[in-house]
């Protein structure tokens, strides 16, 4: 058997983040499975077949990528930034884990990319410094008693915070609700960047205070980084610069 | 004025997860800069200045970096994994606020890379596949009473954890502390991988329960993944797959 899966991260839009592994997998590929704009951003060539779905069929997807694969296909799932961080790469093991047995003879590899808060982060500064840690904030498969648990904690452990699915028009309160426990926990002088549509012509960031934070500030485009207390801005012409320094008091 | 500096994200170690962006800065370059293993990693080529420095000198090389640039030159600081987390980012913002004002003026930009976590993860799975956080281990820059309350507060948010600098020379006894805290909190069967240099030949991993961890397993050169309550492991042939379910129950 020939058939192999690998779930490629394609980094956050620009081909230069893309890394030769994951454009290696791709010219050797005969399937390319994804969410339609992920597929969209792979050069079509002959003997690719493209599979795209649509948004929120992650386990179905990644069976038919696995189906290919048993039946001798090289597939390659497009994942957006990294597939270990909120994409397809979990849900490939979670329907591996439910499918038949003969699927785990499979050769499936993992490809990393660079995720978006990587990439936003570093458009920024270097807001990412110092501990961290990263949050996704739809609440399509956790609860919502759990992200606001996570929030609390991660605030009274002083991490700097990158949020991934701020807001999505089915969930348009969940990020309001967001920043304002953040205000209650770090109050509203801690810095937060608002880094949209990283390495493409729509980039855009934008560095505020909690206090003058507003959920109409993200879309599903957006990565939202929230500093640490420690987080600090140098200011120079153009943008300012957000960082978080290595040390701690 | 032509100068500028680049920090750029080297990745673990195998030239496949060099992003081309890095590899066009590297071509640019007049001047490269950095801990003397990454100057090691970048091939030599005529025109290219390297200044391979020692270990905690972090700040003395920023410097160099920015005074380089101010007088004209392309420089590009080397950093391991992304230069974002726990590199040498943070410390070119650090000299740079210090230094003279002169140097905001200077083309800075940080180049992102794939970060041992990330890389770690792909290779035993997808253990980040959830809400999870990053913290440095080395207290040289932080106070170990601060680490030991991450620890406990990570643990309550139940995030996957990604350590990095878990064990030095220096510092032996650090991360048996760590773990025993982390068994406190976490009992005996959380799952936790030992990756050690990642996409090099020297490659090995391990995923242990928490209970027969032991500090002599990690090294300065391993990244340390410790699962959240919701990771599995999935048994195959070979090696198993270590990961994090998307949902929470």
């Amino acid at each position: 058997m020939s058939g192999w899966v690998a779930v490629a991260g394609l980094g956050p839009g620009a081909d230069e983040l893309v890394t030769p592994e994951v454009m290696q997998a791709l010219a050797e590929a005969t399937d390319l499975i994804g969410y339609f704009p992920y597929v969209a951003r792979v050069a079509d060539r002959p003997g690719l077949v493209r599979h795209g779905s649509d948004n929120r069929v992650e386990l179905e997807r990644a069976a038919h990528a696995l189906e290919l694969a048993a039946a001798g296909k090289q597939v390659v799932v497009a994942s957006s930034g990294d597939p270990g961080v909120f994409a397809m790469a979990s849900a490939l093991f979670e329907a591996l884990e439910a499918g038949p047995a003969e699927w785990r003879l499979l050769d499936i590899r993992i490809l990393p990319g660079i995720t978006a808060m990587l990439a936003a982060a570093a458009r920024a500064g270097s807001p990412l410094g110092h501990d961290f840690c990263a949050i996704n904030l739809s609440d399509n498969l956790k609860p919502w008693a759990l992200i606001e648990r996570r929030l609390r904690l991660a605030a009274q452990a002083d991490f700097a915070m990158a949020f991934y699915n701020p807001r999505s028009k089915a969930r348009p309160e969940g990020f309001a609700r967001a920043l304002d426990i953040l205000r209650q926990e770090c109050g509203p002088d801690r810095l937060i960047l608002f880094a949209r549509a990283v390495s493409t012509p729509e980039e855009e960031l934008r560095v505020v205070r909690l206090g003058d934070a507003g959920a109409e500030m993200a879309d599903m485009r957006t990565m939202v980084i929230l500093g640490s207390s420690h987080s600090r801005l140098i200011e120079r012409p153009g943008s300012p610069i957000l960082y978080t320094p290595r040390w701690t008091e």
